[in-house]
């Protein structure tokens, strides 16, 4: 693997997940993978498990891991070609991108869309220019359009859950507060989308809540939550902001939250979110607390997927 | 030892000090003790020296130690039960803390008051909520009530300063600037009343600034500050906001601050705090300067009751 | 090596350039040097380069290497002697450095000037006070005049592009947007004099940006930046902030932008820059982006001089 910034740098997502959960079994079975290598860990914006499973997953592999907060510890970068920089972007990634590529032997970024310019953030100009300017291996830790890390987690954990038969994954939108990205609801799209026809894939949001077809295209998608979670094995809970009209929130309909009542519906459905999750907003405590829930597990899972990963590039070539 | 919140996790304190000192001699002795174990140390606060220190000692026992700025790296969690989180708190600590309970093997925490309300703030809301749902052992570096790793430091630290005869300990209020928590000062008393009979123990400060007794019984309490001075060998000087008219700053006479003329009332005292320290509120200068002084040694010290601490609760079981 | 906080420091130059550029071909020759042993990266200002790049050193020279935001995750510090800390600054540089030393072996330090009063910039009060209480070996990050490692890694850079023929260094100032410290200039003129006649050394910039004659003594200085430039064989590129009436921008005329037309004028020099650069303010994208430019190198070079100088400081008295 030479990269991983979407599903489209994997070539197996089967054997990837299988790995992962080898390590899962066996955490520092290849704790000399990694020695006196190094792995950065850039954030241009907060993150909690992605900081925490990366670096730890980095040491179960024997890597030096360094954690740099981009804004709070460096400075604003800029991204445009050619820009005249007279404002308050003190560098550019042109510049700034080749010497962090000097520091380290893998890089991680993390960086958010603006939820202002569509064709911007769906053309990832910022994780695009790192990876055209650093010159080592760069690992996606969720950039403007997709969060793969998260997806493999994701199918990482129904793959420990999995029924007998071929299951069927539900993908619903959930109320929130904030205006949030695609990303998420993206992702886990292409990457359900991709694995290989092991699921039956079915997408439930309000009218003006459609995601790009650029992620969805070949799942089922429904406005009727009900009729999506009936018989469902996996539902996967996540509030998006709206793709068309860019970065809104239209109708923010409590009636979506997932409930007790709602998950009645479903053939005893294992719920999964990525985390942080507003409880009694997106999901009820009640469907948090039960057995249902498999979100702390999805959570600690982050862990494995990034070793599959990293030891992945860490072999590249070999 | 299973966790290490306050002086009731500690069955012995003197053999805890005695460790303490042999690690200071050879810091490294037990380098293989925590090889492959992982301790996370949360700050939902700042800190200087509990922060360095708890890294430093968790190294020394071949630990990797990651750090993590819940508030400025993270957000802001929630800690109510049956929350309905349309606010600005973006995590519930109910599904933050089995996840970083997954991460590591040992959780460090540290959470200030609100210093608003007394029965939230005395009640350890917040540490007792991560205790519950994390399922690892927690040391607490400070929490709402109580300080513990420092309570245990300055412990170590008369020990290596004992007198022949039964020492008479102060602890002696001190002008300040700002609305501090009693933390500090409840931990000091309940560790020192704790403390097997080895000292006796007098607390002095201005009316309306009693602490709870639930921490001082077993001291002798007095508002004037010359006589519990008197032949003191040491005096610990720490400055709380008043307990029963919760959180606030009465009198803050100046004639409280520590100086040479006072500490010639005393036993050619040894002088600690906790630090930081406001020079020339809470202790003048010439004090601070002076042979009595032993607040660099005690801030030193900090280091070896952390990797005490550490290596007992690694430890625990066998 | 006692401590590196400017030439002075530094007994033989091209000994220091040699061993650096050693590291450089063989990173890991010396990874045991630092086994056991503790580096602090403390900084009171915002950092990338200098950052990673001492941490990747020290990691290299096997030491535990642990950042310190302090402003950001700890507090202001006071330096005053005397001060009566009753304002915002929570802690005084006396008592927080002897801790700091305490807990590490090496103390390295990064803090800026105010720009606002030259008297105190240019006493270096804040490192040396640091110096002073800390008690072990300190490694200036930058300091309010002077930014070393910066120099000895362009020194390193030159080496490796020097000339059959003895090179002519021009250091030109350069338009910016915001009032900067002169710490890089003051200290690559100080270190190419005290290069042993190795350069020919032209310094230019427009009339009242003189920098001190402490430092500048030995270079040619001139107002015409064309004449200056003409046969360079090194050209470094920096703005500074007025040092006569102090901390000033007086005109900031575009016209000191370094093009590629000026660089005709040269014999094909190249280009350093300490980063971060404002492009098309300071330097033009055609000459960042030509072969010309070795500032890439010369960021990743930083990692070279850090090792080198906390691998002299390791090795001291032996």
């Amino acid at each position: 693997m030479k990269q991983f910034i979407s599903v489209h740098d994997v070539t197996d997502i089967n054997a990837l997940v299988k790995k992962a959960l080898a390590y899962k079994a066996n955490p520092l079975t290849d704790k000399n993978l990694g020695v006196n290598k190094r792995i950065g860990l850039l954030f241009l914006n907060p993150s909690l498990r992605t900081r925490l499973s990366t670096q730890v997953a980095a040491q179960n592999l024997g890597m030096e891991a360094i954690v740099f907060n981009v804004d709070k510890e460096g400075w604003a970068l800029e991204f445009e070609e050619g820009a005249i920089m007279s404002g308050n972007k003190a560098e550019h990634i042109k510049d700034a991108a080749p010497v962090l590529g000097s520091y380290f032997d893998i890089l991680c970024i993390r960086t958010f869309p603006s939820l202002k310019n569509r064709e911007d953030d769906y053309s990832e100009l910022y994780i695009s220019q790192f990876i055209k300017y650093c010159g080592v291996p760069v690992i996606s830790l969720e950039s403007a359009t997709l969060h793969p890390l998260q997806s493999l987690t994701d199918i990482i954990t129904m793959t420990e859950h999995a029924p007998a038969h071929k299951p069927k994954v539900v993908l619903t939108w959930a109320p929130h507060v904030k205006t949030l990205p695609q990303c998420v609801a993206n992702s886990f799209a292409q990457w359900v989308n991709a694995w290989d026809g092991k699921a039956e894939f079915v997408i439930t949001h309000p009218e003006d809540y459609e995601l790009s077809e650029q992620f969805t295209k070949g799942a089922t998608i429904t406005h009727n939550q009900d009729e999506a979670l009936k018989d469902a094995d996996f539902v996967y809970v996540k509030n998006w902001s709206t793709f068309n009209d860019y970065g809104k929130i239209y109708a923010n309909d409590p009636k979506w939250m997932l409930t007790e009542e709602k998950l009645k519906l479903t053939n005893n459905a294992k719920v999964l979110h990525c985390l942080p999750v507003r409880r009694n907003v997106e999901l009820s405590d009640e469907v948090l607390d039960s057995a249902n829930s498999i979100v702390t597990q999805e959570a600690a899972n982050r862990v494995w997927a990034a070793q599959a990963v990293i030891s992945e590039i860490l072999q590249r070539g070999e």
